[in-house]
């Protein structure tokens, strides 16, 4: 029983783009670069937002709300943010439709109804935030203001991918404002390991903390932290950034304190945040050439259970016995669906939730109800045994953690083997081109270098870890002195 | 100590604008007619969100996310949909901005960019999301399709009101798909029901059920279902609203399945949406002089703490006692705040408190502690009591049932008592004019007696209410023949 997916050897890209649609996680839509997203794509969504939600709280964070549409001449207070994001804005100039004059059944812009200043749909938020933090903070007492929102924002890319690159997407926008440069720099930081925290132990993808070069900053950051995981086709994919904007922001629109001594200082800022990228992440990690593997903490369904019988009585029989595992897993806390449709049969029921990831799949047939057992499957292994019915719940509840930490493992395995040191610029051209991952190499400090290693190779830094060590050495690429490795991928 | 808020018997439309900023609830933006939801005022659409999504869930449907874009020639199917909306929306033109020629400080949207379609900023998404099913329903197996969307929507309003009338704003629409039309009025009357419940059992604001007239109805829609509650000025709130669409959307997107029998036929649709505008809804229902009142089961945290003291040593005892307090409550599930900041007085944070509606106080000084009591205050009756320190947790959450209940209770009979029966146009007039509220009232169905009534007095038909009987009359306004009563107000 087939699938009709690509295999991840024959056509990595394609093997994705299938999995997304088939796994009904996400699908284009009428609208050039932005994607729907499907009851099972957004019930993961929804857990990832719950999970981070969870964590953003108990760090002293709050939601807000705050505008979609930015006007222009706020857009442009903060010369690099606006220079960075200006090539990638949709901007509304209108604000009504009338029928048009050639044909009733048509509607045409309203030339009348023109805005005196255009609007920019938000490709990021620190402009309007910034805007309004001015009217919140007066004095170290309002400080620090630790805000964050949950939003859909508008980047115009011209090549998109579903989840990866979509021109809206939605995501978290932590912003912060804080008394002194040390406070908000902790804070970026703070942020950074959240995300960090999350991507191990939620989506079970290993990290590596970094910051990133000047070239690759965040528009209008003195300094951006973030989050790299590496997929499995050895490409990097940068996971979450968290940025330390220093007084940029406040300085372009004059949000200045009092300080507990008196004096006026501009407020010091960060900005952080994920996006529905992560969903990306999460399929390109652990997936296989079956479809989709989620990981139990973030699966919308963790355990399914299919009948395998023929007419009534059977399944009378069965769904008494599964009604009562349902009813015991719940108990525990343990999200499962009993999928007893006779619309569909055993095999095709297996196949589906294969596509889709379910973490284990208990099957139920007439010799299970003689042994007392059922057919327990973990979709990470494909392995199957067969469990008394007695200890299935525990068995479950110990198979969640164990797969739970298996992907973990697996996934760092792969990373940590990935990890290539190379001291040559051979040997990185050939470590890239023939093995992939991350290559931990010297690097002369210069945008210049790092440009041209990008010109010449398709590979960007993607970070200089937080734990890389001093250790002298000369750059791979001009033999310029340099004293620690940074680590250069080919990238989502 | 003053609030410096205007009374609502002076100006009752200023002390509403008055108390959602002075609450901290939500503030005017940069942006023509959208707000900013502050995070105090967030928290509160959150809980309500909560609730709602909980109640969705169990009623069956599934939470999805469609593009932010309508393309004009999506948007312009549907036509008297279309035609509803065309005057108030938002345009996309353009894709790119670009550094003016004239001043290299600015930005100037880059002509060369200029969308081949424009887009519109979706009102409402029922022509995207359509446009979408008609991809994802083919057979009868396919339905019903019963899917919510949480949202930004745009409507390019003329006359703002913080939450009850912005040009953005948050919201949750639904979109589902039945197989037969009996299905999807019993869907679009269920829903309404749902929003009824949700209404009453945590915004503590009693709603009538009912059925809209023809011109005003949803465009696009064969019936509109509703729920209408009525503020303390005499003045009605639409708080929710569900749609049966008959057929109308299958067709403009030919979304057609094969029914069981074999046949292929347009599928039946509803759609349905709650949005801040509740948030207006809730603080003009309870709210008073002193600003705003919450019910328990809305409030971000129930309970404040407020220790009185002078010096460290007087802190730390009370401190001791109040998170003793804190801890208990928690475990009984309900939240509170330990206001322990020394920036400021007792008498600013029992004034601030009362400000946001905090429906239970506790304020614990030095003599309390000598007598083991502490000081009880509600936020609803303005009334204080001493407890035992040993009561108070079951005291409290007696109280936060009390109060729960006495604000439902206090409404429902404004609301009771503020619909008058009336029998001739003039008594319609003086109700209207000297007391407000709902006027029942016999109508003879046109729509031009409907319209010629709102010229002459500003009262729309609201509802004609789900209970309303059978009763012969004669149209208040024409001497026609009427078969039921309706109900009139002025509304939000």
């Amino acid at each position: 029983m087939g699938k009709n997916l690509t295999k991840r050897s024959e056509d990595y890209s394609k093997w994705y783009n299938e999995l997304v649609v088939k796994a009904d996680l996400a699908e284009n839509s009428a609208v050039r670069g932005c994607m729907v997203i499907k009851p099972y794509g957004y019930a993961i969504w929804e857990k990832m937002q719950a999970e981070l939600d969870r964590m953003f709280k108990e760090t002293g964070h709050q939601n807000a709300y705050f505008p979609l549409f930015v006007p222009k001449s706020l857009f442009e207070a903060e010369e690099k943010n606006a220079e960075g994001f200006a090539k990638e804005c949709a901007v509304v100039t209108h604000y009504r439709l009338k029928t048009d004059p050639e044909d009733s059944s048509k509607l045409i812009v309203d030339p009348n109804a023109k805005l005196e200043e255009e609007l920019i749909v938000r490709p990021t938020s620190e402009a309007i935030i910034w805007n309004t933090y001015k009217g919140w903070i007066q004095s170290y007492r309002d400080l620090p203001l630790l805000i964050n929102q949950w939003a859909n924002v508008v980047r115009w890319e011209m090549r998109t991918r579903l989840f990866l690159r979509t021109a809206e997407f939605l995501w978290q926008e932590g912003h912060t404002a804080h008394a002194t440069k040390q406070e908000a720099l902790d804070e970026a930081e703070l942020m950074n390991n959240v995300y960090a925290t999350f991507a191990e132990n939620f989506l079970a993808i290993p990290v590596i903390k970094g910051i990133k070069t000047e070239s690759e900053r965040f528009a209008g950051a003195d300094e951006t932290f973030c989050i790299e995981a590496l997929m499995q086709d050895g490409k990097a994919l940068q996971a979450g950034t968290s940025h330390f904007l220093g007084q940029n922001f406040a300085k372009a629109f004059d949000v200045k304190f009092t300080t507990n001594q008196g004096k006026q200082d501009h407020v010091w800022a960060t900005s952080w945040g994920v996006s529905t990228r992560l969903m990306g992440a999460l399929i390109m990690t652990h997936s296989d050439d079956q479809g989709l593997v989620l990981p139990p903490n973030l699966a919308p369904f963790q355990v399914v259970i299919v009948p395998i019988y023929k007419g009534e009585e059977q399944l009378a029989a069965i769904s008494q016995v599964a009604n009562e595992i349902v009813d015991d897993l719940k108990l525990r806390g343990i999200s499962v669906k009993y999928d007893n449709r006779d619309t569909h049969k055993p095999g095709w029921k297996f196949n589906e939730y294969e596509l889709k990831g379910v973490p284990l799949r208990i099957g139920i047939g007439p010799k299970d109800l003689e042994k007392r057992t059922v057919e327990l499957a973990r979709r990470d292994t494909l392995t199957k045994e067969f469990v008394s019915k007695e200890d299935v719940v525990d068995k479950v509840a110990h198979l969640l953690k164990e797969i739970q930490e298996n992907l973990f493992e697996k996934a760092k395995n792969y990373r940590d083997t990935h990890i290539t040191e190379v001291n040559s610029f051979d040997e990185f051209k050939d470590v890239l081109e023939n093995k992939g991952g991350f290559i931990s190499a010297h690097w002369d400090g210069t945008a210049a270098t790092e440009d041209e290693i990008k010109k010449l190779t398709k590979a960007t830094i993607r970070c200089i870890p937080m734990d890389s060590k001093e250790e002298a050495g000369t750059c791979v690429y001009t033999g310029a002195m340099s004293k620690q490795r940074v680590l250069f991928a080919k990238a989502y």
